[in-house]
């Protein structure tokens, strides 16, 4: 099988999309995009043993290298439309292939993205790029830039789960009766795209949850010029996790574990007072912006230190 | 040196272009397409010691990364826009960096082509993908399926060099005194996105050459359901090609040689009758157009039996 093969048997599906007029096969791919709308352009890498552990199965690794990258997408309130892979592979295992496009696919067709293009080359260790353009109505994407002193901050779902889950994953915690749904959290991200439509002209600032709540809320506080009071008595942390951990543990994934792929997004105040969920996604409110810069934590109403730098490559 | 760190050193400069309405910095870019042209989205991955040897420059690396995906828009016609860079490193070494970047950004200030995102992470070998975005007057976009029996082939500048110059940069042949210019064939390839630009309308069918000439051009001739009569007596070779090698590698290496990034098109017989070159690049006609199905090649007016496939993965 070389890499002509490989992509007409796993990849090259047909496209239901009118506005793909050149799709896989040719030197690249024709999109005409629509009157009126800007794109939103995102692209993650994820690399085998760093962004996700070699024993994660080939489908699961499929559907959350997309996932991630809708998540990106979601955060600036865009509907996706297209996709490309770039995928550089160990070795060209029928089987791995097979369940790894099994899984991209799935996510494809959940959140209606079609694949255009991309190249497949082989390297000493899977690595896979996905660039994912979406649509947004002129001049509204989201952006991490817009929180105002007085704003309060949300958060989608909840944290942690997928750092206990890939704790478990990975044998570093003991596999309890909640495994599974923590895993799940790691595995299959749920990228919040129909949250993220819904806040576009509601919230001030969003920013996607991968790197951890204090670190990506950080970086929110940053380009916006703010600062945070996080009200840790507030962060949501599922039946799950709280009855699968013990102490403080629960708190310490809440804020710094990654892979959450949640929406950590500001409001003015009272925008979504009557609101518990967005497009079926509960929300909860966590804190809110105050002028400076940095992260205030509060707990049981007193100020509480804490520090976490997150993950970070080369550091 | 983290990744943020590492971002905003040396790939975050300042944009002149107004439609990318955001850049770096956001979950995701935001761009403003043109009313009333297609865009056109291409992706080539490049792997140290697979696509390139480990002992290139760095800023050859870089150069060569855009180039090779800027070749690919050319060959549709289009003019580029804006590109991502997913980066995987073996290491944040940033002498390397520094020339890395200087190199990318030499290519895409010389193409016009805004730096509008990407990914940064570690990895065990270092892999690149690129992605670049342009645009192409609605529908007019060059394919590689539109060769008609009776239409003539053309190549733009000269086939072989590039493969020529690998061999010396890998040390499997010896560096003569043409050395410089064989090796800058493959380090610093010439992008044919002007030719490209004056080919819409023209050509019937064009493809990019990063295979070799043989292998490239039989997927043009598969995609357009045709056949191919090639004449091997008009394959352009350069005087540094036929200089530097002896008895019958120059055309070897100018059918078989990957890596050059010219231009291979069909048009209509006449059509470039007048013409030795376009947006000032020589071209040649290497042969026509016919019924049936693969290439016949000629040589002294003779059927000559010819066979390679060409370089490709995983096989």
């Amino acid at each position: 099988m070389d890499e002509f093969e490989l992509i007409a048997r796993y990849f090259d599906r047909a496209s239901a999309d009118a506005d793909v007029l050149i799709g896989i096969g040719d030197d690249g791919a024709v999109l005409r995009p629509a009157i009126g709308l800007d794109l939103v352009t995102v692209v993650d890498t994820l690399v085998e043993g760093v962004h996700y552990p070699a024993e994660l199965p080939a489908a699961d690794v499929g559907y959350r290298a997309l996932a991630v990258n809708l998540s990106d997408l979601a955060a600036m309130g865009s509907r996706p439309r297209w996709m490309t892979l770039a995928l550089s592979l160990r070795e060209a295992d029928p089987a791995w292939l097979s369940d790894y496009a099994r899984g991209l696919f799935e996510a494809a067709q959940e959140f209606d993205v079609t694949l255009v293009g991309g190249d497949t080359t082989r390297a000493r260790q899977t690595v896979m790029s996905i660039q994912v353009t979406g649509e947004i109505e002129q001049g509204r994407a989201l952006t991490r830039s817009g929180a105002r002193p007085g704003d309060e901050v949300f958060v989608t779902g909840s944290v942690g789960d997928a750092a206990a889950g890939l704790e478990i994953l990975q044998g570093r915690s003991p596999a309890g009766k909640f495994a599974d749904d923590l895993v799940s959290r790691f595995s299959r991200p749920t990228a919040r795209v129909a949250a993220g439509r819904q806040l576009v002209g509601r919230a001030s600032a969003a920013i996607d949850l991968s790197d951890g709540l204090y670190t990506d809320l950080e970086k929110l506080a940053a380009a916006s010029g703010v600062g945070v009071e996080l009200d840790l008595d507030c962060l949501p942390v599922s039946d799950a996790l709280r009855r699968s951990v013990v102490g403080d543990k629960a708190l310490s994934l809440a804020l710094a574990g990654g892979d959450d792929y949640e929406l950590c997004f500001t409001a003015a105040a009272g925008e979504f007072d009557e609101l518990v969920d967005v497009a079926g996604v509960p929300i909860h409110r966590i804190g809110r912006i105050a002028p400076g810069q940095g992260i205030a934590c509060i707990r049981d109403g007193s100020p509480y230190a804490y520090h976490d730098r997150g993950y970070r490559h080369f550091s």
